[in-house]
């Protein structure tokens, strides 16, 4: 029961950044019905106040406005069409949210069965990572209908301080693919440039310092690369879901007949990386798929 | 005749870089004399009070110190070791200053042959173009002995604004080789990304500001993007020197054996684009021979 006229919010999809960004809402006052795969992650939120769903289609009965935030396209398939799905049980003028980064064919499946059914969809996956999303500071990239959109900003407010609609439904996810394709030439040009000032016996401190000021600055410069001078791999970003959101890329490029070398060099190199049994670390470990390819012996 | 202690400066090289860097020296009172293949382009430098030499080998016995900054490596040999080079005349006692971005193997070669005559050499290549070197705002990657180096930093400090000292003779070749590589990826990068924004029709400008603030941010998008939006290809830096810069970290590279495939691709699109006449282009046209690529329709 929602105590004034706010929206009730459905929020599907508690893992580390779905927790975070749920919880911005609670904070200012929104109930919340909330459900994710495995239960115990949702927790923290029932503790704040959500209610707790049994199923993607039970968020759907009680809430006007649901977001989603899952793993893989096959995922946030389910979470919509599956059998308990969003769509076995969407109420009329609903939005459907969707954050997860997946592919924009599939936004556009969405938004299309949305209108069917009288609601409306939105395409928003997000940049940031986990430390935009706790401080509510993600950039929040948005496809679909000026009107939802309006309707849902006050609500990505409170998750983003960079919000943005791009476009009809799917442009969300493209926007998101530019910021992937871009970083995926940041990451091999910085990994490939510390692999050679290694090889030469650069002092890197020295050498990211005054290289970072100029035409080379960024934020993969600024952020990863004194991670892996410390031989730090953990994940801030995982290797597994770059190379889904590279192939998404690659399968939409190659749709438009597009081809898009350096993206696919990248891409090729990270699955050489996953099969190498790093696809649970940090995107900053591409710079161990260069080293095997040199022999290991760095 | 210089009026007080201050070394005598020698300067060979006044194109756009050279000409502001030498004012700069000219301005805080060091006697210059100077030297230019192209003499005109040296006058601007006669009419502030620098001394023509009629070449590299008078520039050498006249000055204590001796900056050169010019084209290809080629170039670069030809004023040292050439019949008019600055070895046939150089003091004792002398520092020799290249500041072109040319090879770290020809960079020892030099300090080699320095040190056989009594002079001591530094490779010291520059980054932050025209704009920096205007306004003394240049980065500057040092190779060579820190004697020098210090007894030098006074005169970098006039021309610089982050200066470091990387390693014996070579090292500020190798780190100006480590900024490079990491543009080859930030270009290849950025290009692709918006030749996808271009396909998809996302709006440009709304683009490249959601996705600038978050981890795809970086220079090249930042600067070159607009650029590139806008349709202008004009050259901050030339497609022709980065060609060579990429050249030289390649060849470094595979002395070493170190294979560099993202660095190799993206040389090769540029050599692509120096074939469809873009030599003289800047950098970010790197977009136009990925719109060739995919059949130049766009």
């Amino acid at each position: 029961m929602s105590s004034d006229k706010k929206p009730t919010i459905g929020w599907i999809g508690t893992g580390v950044m779905g927790l975070s960004m749920c919880r911005h809402l609670i904070e200012a006052g929104y109930q919340a019905v909330v459900y994710n795969r495995t239960k115990e992650k949702a927790l923290p939120l029932v503790e704040a106040g959500a209610q707790y769903a049994k199923s993607p289609a039970d968020v759907a009965s009680r809430a006007d406005i649901i977001f989603t935030i899952v793993g893989y396209p096959a995922d946030v398939r389910e979470v919509y069409f599956g059998d308990q799905g969003i769509f076995s049980q969407v109420k009329e003028g609903a939005i459907l949210i969707d954050m997860t980064t997946t592919s924009p064919t599939l936004a556009k499946e969405i938004a299309h069965r949305s209108r069917e059914l009288g609601a409306a969809a939105i395409d928003a996956p997000v940049s940031g990572g986990d430390v935009g999303a706790r401080n509510g500071a993600l950039s929040i990239m948005a496809g679909g209908e000026q009107e939802a959109f309006d309707r849902v900003l006050p609500l990505f407010q409170l998750m983003g301080k960079k919000i943005s609609l791009l476009g009809e439904a799917g442009a969300g996810q493209h926007t998101k693919m530019c910021n992937q394709i871009v970083i995926s030439g940041t990451m091999i040009g910085v990994c490939e440039s510390l692999l050679y000032a290694r090889k030469t016996g650069l002092p890197l401190d020295k050498l990211i310092d005054i290289i970072s000021g100029g035409a080379a600055g960024c934020w993969t410069l600024n952020n990863l690369a004194p991670r892996i001078v410390k031989g730090d791999y953990d994940p801030g970003f995982f290797v597994d879901h770059f190379i889904k959101d590279m192939g998404i890329a690659l399968e939409e490029a190659a749709a438009m007949q597009l081809s898009l070398p350096g993206l696919a060099l990248v891409h090729q190199l990270y699955v050489a990386l996953q099969s190498q049994g790093g696809g649970s670390l940090g995107t900053q470990a591409l710079i161990r798929a260069l080293d095997v390819l040199n022999g290991g012996d760095q």
